[in-house]
């Protein structure tokens, strides 16, 4: 339908984008769910602990619908004394705000002995995830994959034979509430590495399924078998991949095979082939792999920790191609994936992603209108470590942001603070030193005009320990074009004239690189409030994030399911 | 003030009470607290662990005050992502029965990053408790005690030169969380005997505070210094004992001591000597102790496990005489206390106390409106063990009963099936086999005519093992008078004809012996909506107990702070 020139005009996007959208709506199905959240013991690796589980499972089911549809999930928490809320991530919202599932920002959280119905279109083809969005509850497992299909009679710029998905996860044995407890100490303890990585909730603790034949002692067969994605030779497959770790940054690899990146968080990507993939918490990719190697043996499919000192033995998965005895491990060694202090490789990786084929891409707008810079820092605020943005570490308010916003109820945020546009001394702030300036914790908000455009530069720096790490921050409501990453301090006059605005990939999801800066610039026209933050999961509950509004008074009638917290209590 | 009769009317025993308050009230005193309720890491018994705290401390800190003053505790829940809820064991709250911290009865729970004021006037001196109320997190350590003392010039039937509280506890090492997965599951995982007891906060885990000398390790000097209880020689001591154990019941002994009962649950009883003491959880006793033996040395006091098979050890504090070193341990062995099965020393005990000098005794009506003969029993429901009372084990709805009854909100608990007042195949019940019949999950409630004189006949019957227990059963918002305890079958005529109405004791907590009945009488005076559970709190989490509602349309408007949760939401 679109012309093939390289770069088609906002209305010719749109208009295509609509006209799939009129043609499908006749058959737009509605997909209902009910998910009991509860606690039970899961031995995800081997080590028995409690989990929060949909439906006893954890990670939970992955649904599934196509282009347009609706969804509804109905969740009933029986957790007993604890509240829960799930967050529908990729899933932008639109024209329901209140489902975004951020306990705090757009809902109140859903207690025991309750049940909160979410309901929202899926707008757009594409690998989403979920996940609880409460405190640090996603550590506990309540997590999974959305997978939204185009409709019969589009044709995606690639194809394939078949699909499997890969959900990628760090577990600790500690509990939440461990954890949290260790975040809030004084001096701080942090959370540690995680003790197994997962693959579609599988880990080997003590044990590897490379025994015998390593060093390592055998798993219990009952609890341990890795995961399996089977392959017919000759056969292209789709790998939905996605990453819900709570801190690790990770590679993923297939032994023997590459891997052509297609789609990330949900927008086509022009094909790169790579080895290995860094995933970040909260990205999600589709890669093509082929079944092209010797069919007579399995593969390694494994995930490995970059970014951190290693402590955490690898995953490792089995790519079995069909006729060969599916628990057969691999002859070969499990691999040892890249060093994990080569931020080189990552960087490149980040930058080498593109826009797909004009005609599955929205143009970035040619300019902004407001800049924000946020300073990322680490800061010791009233005796605590904590993260904060451009001087604000950002601790949720009790009643939730939008039904303050929408109903004008006075101070039950500080609304009198408003954070600022960049740091204040951003000029002579040295980021490859640790902080000498202190934070203050606020529920602050920054206030958008409805339809503006709007460039976010984040900037990374030293922390405490003098370290610098990566941190992927997550976009909700929204998705951004990456215009750019550098390394050192962002100067706006240079580096922002260097912006790739002729095809920057779209995400909700962008990794900020050690001591270096990325800069993303979307559209704010999404009438709610939005969270922007980093995925990892104490870095947020430390206050690494900035609450966005925009157009909160053209937001419909709020349901009363919403409410019932803090201030928003007896609104309705 | 009243007549030196061995019967005074209650015209008298009130007027002479009201003329008390009267004289009081010019003197009340206000005392506010402000509670941060959190979790820290607490080795409480030498084992860290996370314990829900209060101001930091497991247990909480001792409330003082004196009848007739009003106590304001503002609760601030830091705890992230779960709720609280604050009982004030043993303080009727009349005229304010949403200040009772029940929640789903009285009130909805407490969110995270939320407060709750809870004000109430303590209107009768004694010794009470206070606990977390909501599921079973009472067994993470949010708990305490709270004395109320007689006011000045007003005589106490007995003297003593100081006194010292002791708050006994059992503790677990696995979470709340942990314990209440095991109970919900198929087959039942049993939340198993305790790690340690406690006193006043203090145990010993796998050491022993008797050691060099016993058998056991030495315990770890930093956290495991026993309780102590200073003496000087010739003094009297009132201590002031409380059990908030989730499960066992106990023995408490001072070594070469004996101890005068002379107060139980808040009310004066005929002092009674014994060499040990049985209290069972959400009881609590003045005993009067005095410092008579040999000052050269110090005396172990213990607590006990009773009624279970003993696989806790002993809990150890010291009395240590002034001018001893205070952490020299006693030259004796430890003392091992009485048998743990053998009930008739417990059945006994109970018998034996009677009300005191009639100055201080409000005689008991003499005859009931209404009679609830309650059938305690162990059901399989649903593939879950539960317990059952009169075939109903008890859930608490989502929108607490005193809001929903209050506002008429049909719909909200199972209003449409009243529970029975007696079981229906009572007589041909055998209560020394286990059931052979199912029962029902329900929210229902009695709903008793304002002012009426209601009995309340416990039975207790074989569980699903062949195996009849101790149940604490604690009524809320009341005292009853206990009227007798029986061994086997009660039988209504027979029964009930033998009552003590001459001098039946006080109390809000009373134990139901194995295989036995308890019979108690109040009087439902008191508008509101209370709780009558057994104490136990695996027991409770798995429904025993039931709701009583008296009044209702009398309680005046009630607070919007005790609203937001289930269909309370939106009202105000």
């Amino acid at each position: 339908m679109a012309a093939p020139s390289r770069r088609p005009t906002l209305a010719v996007v749109l208009g295509a984008f609509l006209c799939s959208l009129a043609a499908l709506s006749a058959e737009a199905k509605v997909h209902h769910h009910t998910w009991d959240i509860a606690y039970h013991r899961k031995s995800l690796d081997c080590f028995e602990k409690l989990a929060v589980t949909v439906n006893g499972e954890a990670p939970g089911p992955t649904i599934r619908a196509t282009q347009g549809d609706t969804v509804v999930v109905t969740v009933r928490n029986m957790l007993e004394t604890e509240n829960t809320g799930i967050h529908w991530h990729g899933i932008r919202q639109r024209g329901s705000p209140w489902a975004d599932g951020t306990v705090g920002v757009t809902q109140c959280p859903i207690l025991p002995g309750e049940s909160f119905t979410y309901r929202f279109v899926v707008d757009r083809p594409g690998t989403y995830l979920y996940h609880a969005h409460y405190g640090m509850q996603r550590v506990a497992g309540l997590d999974g994959m959305l997978v939204v299909s185009e409709s019969d009679g589009v044709v995606e710029p690639f194809t394939y034979d078949e699909e499997h998905t890969v959900l990628l996860m760090d577990w600790w044995h500690k509990s939440v509430y461990e954890q949290a407890v260790g975040l809030a100490s004084d001096p701080l303890e942090f959370v540690g590495e995680p003790q197994s990585l997962l693959i579609n909730g599988r880990g080997m603790f003590g044990c590897s399924p490379a025994a015998p034949g390593g060093g390592a002692a055998a798993c219990n067969a009952s609890c341990a078998l890795p995961a399996l994605f089977t392959a017919v030779p000759g056969k292209t497959y789709r790998l939905r991949i996605g990453s819900l770790t709570s801190l690790s940054s990770l590679n993923f690899e297939i032994e023997g095979h590459s891997m052509t990146v297609v789609e990330a968080d949900g927008h086509y990507v022009r094909p790169v082939v790579v080895d290995s993939l860094f995933v970040y918490s909260g990205e999600t990719y589709s890669v093509l792999v082929k079944a092209d190697q010797d069919p007579s043996r399995n593969y390694w499919a494994a995930s490995h920790v970059v970014g951190r000192r290693r402590k955490t033995p690898s995953a490792m998965a089995v790519l079995s191609y069909a006729g060969n005895d599916p628990r057969a491990p691999p002859p070969t060694p499990p691999p040892a994936g890249p060093a994990w202090d080569d931020a080189a490789p990552r960087v490149a990786q980040s930058r080498s992603l593109a826009a797909a084929h004009p005609d599955h891409v929205l143009p970035a707008p040619p300019r902004p209108d407001r800049t924000l810079l946020l300073l990322n820092t680490q800061n010791r605020i009233d005796g605590h470590v904590r993260w904060a943005i451009n001087g604000v570490s950002l601790r949720f308010p009790a009643t939730p942001y939008l039904v303050s916003m929408k109903r004008g109820l006075r101070g039950a945020y500080d609304d009198q603070r408003p954070p600022a546009d960049a740091y204040d001394n951003y000029r002579s702030y040295d980021i490859a030193s640790p902080p000498a300036a202190n934070g203050t914790v606020a529920s602050a908000a920054y206030r958008l005009a409805l339809g503006s455009v709007v460039d976010v530069v984040l900037q990374n720096t030293a922390a405490l320990n003098g370290m610098s790490e990566t941190h992927p921050w997550h976009l909700h409501g929204h998705d951004f074009w990456v215009l750019g990453y550098g390394e050192g301090k962002f100067e706006p006059g240079r580096d922002a004239a260097k912006f790739n605005l002729r095809d920057p990939v779209m995400k909700n999801t962008v990794a900020l690189h050690p001591l270096g800066w990325t800069a993303v610039r979307f559209v704010a026209d999404n009438p709610g409030v939005w969270l922007f933050h980093c995925h990892i999961e104490a870095h947020v509950y430390m206050g690494m994030g900035v609450v966005l509004e925009e157009g909160v008074e053209k937001v419909s009638r709020l349901p009363k399911s919403i409410m019932g917290c803090g201030r928003s209590e007896g609104h309705n």
